[in-house]
């Protein structure tokens, strides 16, 4: 059970006028280290108390180093400032050592409205948000995910069997997210979202986990309140290396972030 | 018919350790001004002279301001520098105003190779590279696109309907790219390809040029000589933005690059 909040852990205290604390949770881990997507939240959280927008649109982060859990440090250096939006380049850093580097496009979301086309997007499929399984805190492999005592991922009855009867070669994870308490996403919290479930690799073969390279996150929409639907899809294996898309839409269907990542992964 | 080379617009000329200097060609640009995958190019040449790994695996770039053609210069800043990878950050300015900054991994792609597993990829549905129309060097709204005098750009015959009957509304554009002169594509030629056709917004509805806010490209692979295979894809537009998907295969069939972008977008 969560002992933990999300606007907890990714809080963000303002030291000076482009620095940032914050205290990175032991709870929210994959093996002992932070996720990569929570990291990112706290990048965003600070970007945008920064400048003269508030949300992330598109933010690309590259990983140096995997932080321990405890205190960091957030610094954002504002570039540009625009009528409509403005660049930030923000790093997170532990014991003064940058572990992510980051470069974040901010403008401001509305408050409500629809997509203009979607042509080109995955059926969210929708099923019932409490049914499928919920991802245990141990990987197949044994390692330890702490991540998963705190939000809860869903995984359809179908992706299930991923876990239950090994990898279909598929390479898609599809299911339900939700934060602990079920606390409402926001545009930060997104980006947290888009690297929130194990990933799509363990449906075509059994690996350790795949450390993120680079993560790019495109925020479309404010998320209405409720559990988010995810589809993980792995692309491409080659020369050591995965890319894996995710597709996030709110309860009422709409597209509310999406996202690329590019990881290592070692296969026998 | 194309009058330069792509190794010699996008030659860097090394100034000091961290600062290269480029000559943006009036050639190579839309509405006159420089392709961003042009501008992202030299600055991952400029990344690939200054670590200790020659290839960029992956590259993040956040348009600030579109560059006139000219003298420019490409600052690199060395972030980490790993045993099978290395990370930096580099823009590019013109007259000492940032216009792109990006991140990028660089590593060492191997010589030879082949998917482990591409199960997760569209069907690159090989055409001939030599059927198909040429784009003109002229959008549908009628702005100069200079830059297809220069690289040879041509859509299938389903896409070209696009442009001769009007947008389609399936959101895709598939053809062949090919450098001046035939030129071999290299990893740094990659990051050009993936940002080289007309947007395929233009399939679903009549727009101006859409200017890239983001754009983060994976080279997996050096490709074999030749044309490549090049599918833009439009997944979603909502409020004011859309995001594109490139895929581009080599001659053998196999995904040598693949990017997203997200650009503004205005319809009637």
């Amino acid at each position: 059970m969560s002992t933990t909040t999300f606007a907890a852990v990714s809080a963000v205290k303002q030291r000076s006028e482009h620095a940032f604390d914050v205290d990175l949770s032991s709870q929210w881990t994959i093996g002992g280290r932070p996720n990569g997507g929570y990291l990112l939240a706290t990048i965003g959280r600070a970007a945008g108390a920064v400048g003269p927008h508030p949300d992330v649109l598109a933010a690309s982060a590259h990983y140096l180093r995997s932080p321990e859990p405890g205190p960091a440090e957030v610094e954002v250096e504002p570039l540009r400032a625009g009528r409509g939006a403005s660049q930030v380049r923000a790093r997170l850093l532990k014991d003064g050592v940058p572990c992510v580097e980051a470069l974040l496009t901010l403008g401001t979301l509305p408050a409500e409205g629809q997509a203009r086309w979607a042509g080109g997007l995955p059926d969210p499929r929708p099923t019932d948000p409490d049914g499928g399984v919920r991802v245990p805190s141990q990987t197949p492999t044994g390692t330890a995910a702490a991540i998963f005592d705190e939000v809860g991922a869903r995984l359809d009855p179908e992706s299930v069997r991923t876990f239950t009867e090994g990898p279909r070669g598929v390479g898609e994870l599809w299911g339900w997210l939700t934060l602990p308490g079920d606390e409402p996403f926001d545009p930060v919290s997104l980006l947290f979202a888009v690297d929130a479930f194990p990933p799509a690799t363990f449906d075509i073969a059994a690996s350790g986990w795949v450390p993120t390279l680079e993560l790019t996150a495109y925020v479309r929409a404010r998320p209405a309140p409720g559990p988010v639907r995810v589809l993980h899809r792995a692309q491409l294996i080659d020369d050591g290396r995965v890319d894996e898309s995710c597709f996030v839409w709110d309860r009422t269907g709409r597209l509310v972030v999406q996202s690329t990542q590019l990881a290592g992964i070692r296969l026998d």
